[in-house]
């Protein structure tokens, strides 16, 4: 296996674009990332494109990826299309790296896209609830606030976590988002809003949970050989790692197993600890998922995140920020899109091209996408480690 | 890149099982393949599933590789859905070899499955439509037949071609699925039944088009370093070829260019020519298809399939046996699964294991699958070429 940079990254705005065409959104993704990493769209020899939704919303149930870069004007490589649920740009990501850690590719794209607003908001639920086993969860109503919830719930009993520790998630994330000017949401909001705030599935609140959102990133990996050629800022993918829910004997909703296996995974190939992170953009889909999966990964002990939200570790300035961009909380979440926005993110932060949220000094950072629901088992986790 | 091999296929029938479950139908193919190469579900260590249409029948948009494989006892490992229409199964084996030949895995598992029958018919062909490009083709009614239908129309006129011999496709196809256990359709047509068949879409009949269908196929591919470990019988795989419509200036619906191609890489990639192969199965989702293809993949020189199809070239027996299986038109169509059931039939083949429609001493197979429509592109087509 070979080593892999990511030499360009691109993102549009997150928020709700509804007369806008996916193809449109992932064209201007696309040639963000072309001309951030100043190749020629015919440098690029293979593509991966994740995407979750769109069947559902519009009935282009097939080659996305496709129709999309035949807009963009990059035809006749090899694309394919992945899904993954939430992780399915962290997925294309991973197809893309290891197309050229390989060694068959020199130059690929990956891109993550979605549009997650229909004209009918029923649409866009049901979409988003084929992430769980239909068969048993979606036709019971288990759809993905009330599993959370339910976690949540759980979480809270166990280790004594309060509402308002869960809720400082949210005002974090908001808090980052007003930084970020791709962020779907660009206000402060503070706990008692995030405790008042319309009940989606008790005790999550709508500002605790993220909002659905339109919007497409892109990213370009090429390998060793010829990163110089492009460019004099390489930032290095040191780890991949893709695990599912496995024989976990001691299930318990309140934990999840498979982020504590992707995490030790990612570490170990990366050959370093969670000591040495500067920065990590978490899958935050709701305030209980940022503490499930930072302790999971575990860059926390099991049980402390809310004593250390309290401290103020994983704020801007803290010892570990953690989605520095707003997370999906604030900076949004079109499925599809989010793994290859979070790696945008941290391409961004390693570089020092963060702007007002820049995490001084960033060095290493991690970046993690968990997706579905099946029968309290999460069916995919995704974890990246990248170093500048 | 290294030798990768598969050592294991699997299949359940093609047809119609409207009550049951598609990961059912899923774990019965990974359990065969499991079986075939002697390997325990344990020594899998990486996993890629291609699907096209579930969401569109049952609401389960995402994840089904990992319910399908949980369900199969294989948890754990990093699973990845794939979807490229009607080549989803053909993606899916390539990214599996990929995996394999990078030197990341020495064990994968590569699963096609498809459930195309709906309570509701209409649901079926809402899905099948959502491999055109929506906006511009799904939503002006161009769906599938009448996608080729033009395109017959065209060919027909420009080569000649007659509907006697569009229709001899089908009456071979036919013939080949009666000596196939698992195929759909398992009667002998004449020529006249196919063209007096009830019109789809002129010129093409019912009997010119493949049925709805569903089933699931598996394949075992692993690195040339453990092969030995598992089998006496490797079917090594000596090209792997994806590609997507291009910039064709003088593009023709009557031709495909987007096969040239795939054809000429895989030709190259193995080191070979036409001449070498022994059997091929070609997509020939209608009857024109497979004329289209086989041109475009120039295994018979353009225009001139009608001609060699007349003396009997294709036939089992001929010199160059086309779509042993059955094909799409007799064997059946669904659409995720084709593509790793036409390995597991070239696998079947080149180790004699064929029974009545065994190609007498074969020893190189080719598989070939095409989908999508979008405005005359063909958005992928991949080949493999498969050596004993």
């Amino acid at each position: 296996m070979r080593d892999v940079a990511v030499i360009g990254v691109g993102m549009t705005p997150f928020g709700k674009f509804l007369s806008t065409p996916l193809k449109d959104l992932g064209r201007a993704a696309v040639w963000d990332a072309i001309q951030d990493a100043k190749v020629s769209p015919r440098d690029i020899q293979t593509a991966y494109v994740g995407n979750a939704c769109l069947g559902a919303i519009t009935g282009q149930y097939m080659v996305l990826g496709q129709i999309m870069l035949k807009e963009a004007g990059i035809r006749g490589i090899p694309i394919t299309n992945v899904e993954n649920a939430c992780a399915s740009g962290s997925s294309a990501f991973r197809e893309a790296w290891i197309s050229v850690a390989s060694g068959m590719y020199d130059v690929a794209l990956a891109v993550g896209a979605e549009k997650l607003y229909a004209s009918d908001t029923r649409l866009s639920t049901k979409a988003l609830a084929g992430a769980t086993e239909v068969e048993y969860e979606g036709d019971i109503g288990l759809t993905m606030p009330g599993h959370w919830a339910l976690r949540a719930k759980r979480f809270m009993e166990k280790y004594g976590t309060t509402a308002e520790q869960l809720a400082k998630v949210s005002v974090k994330n908001h808090r980052n988002g007003c930084l970020n000017p791709r962020s779907q949401h660009r206000r402060e909001v503070t706990v008692e809003e995030v405790l008042n705030s319309r009940m989606v599935a008790d005790p999550l609140t709508l500002l605790s949970c993220n909002p659905l959102g339109d919007g497409a990133a892109a990213a370009i990996l090429v390998s060793k050989e010829v990163a110089a050629r492009y460019t004099s800022k390489p930032i290095w993918v040191v780890a991949s790692a893709l695990t599912t829910g496995g024989y976990e004997p001691d299930r318990e909703v309140a934990r999840n197993q498979v982020e504590a296996r992707a995490g030790k995974q990612a570490f170990e190939m990366a050959g370093i600890g969670p000591e040495d992170l500067d920065l990590a953009e978490v899958h935050d889909c709701f305030t209980i998922a940022e503490f499930m999966r930072v302790e999971g990964l575990g860059l926390v002990p099991e049980g402390e995140y809310g004593k250390w939200l309290d401290e103020g570790w994983s704020e801007l300035g803290g010892k570990l920020p953690i989605n520095a961009s707003g997370g999906l909380l604030a900076k949004g979440h079109p499925v599809g899109a989010t793994g290859v926005a979070q790696v945008a993110e941290v391409v961004w932060q390693l570089r020092g091209e963060a702007g007002e949220r820049q995490v001084a000094g960033a060095k290493t950072g991690l970046v993690h996408c968990s997706g579905g629901g099946v029968a309290s088992d999460t069916p995919v986790c995704c974890v990246h480690i990248l170093k500048k």
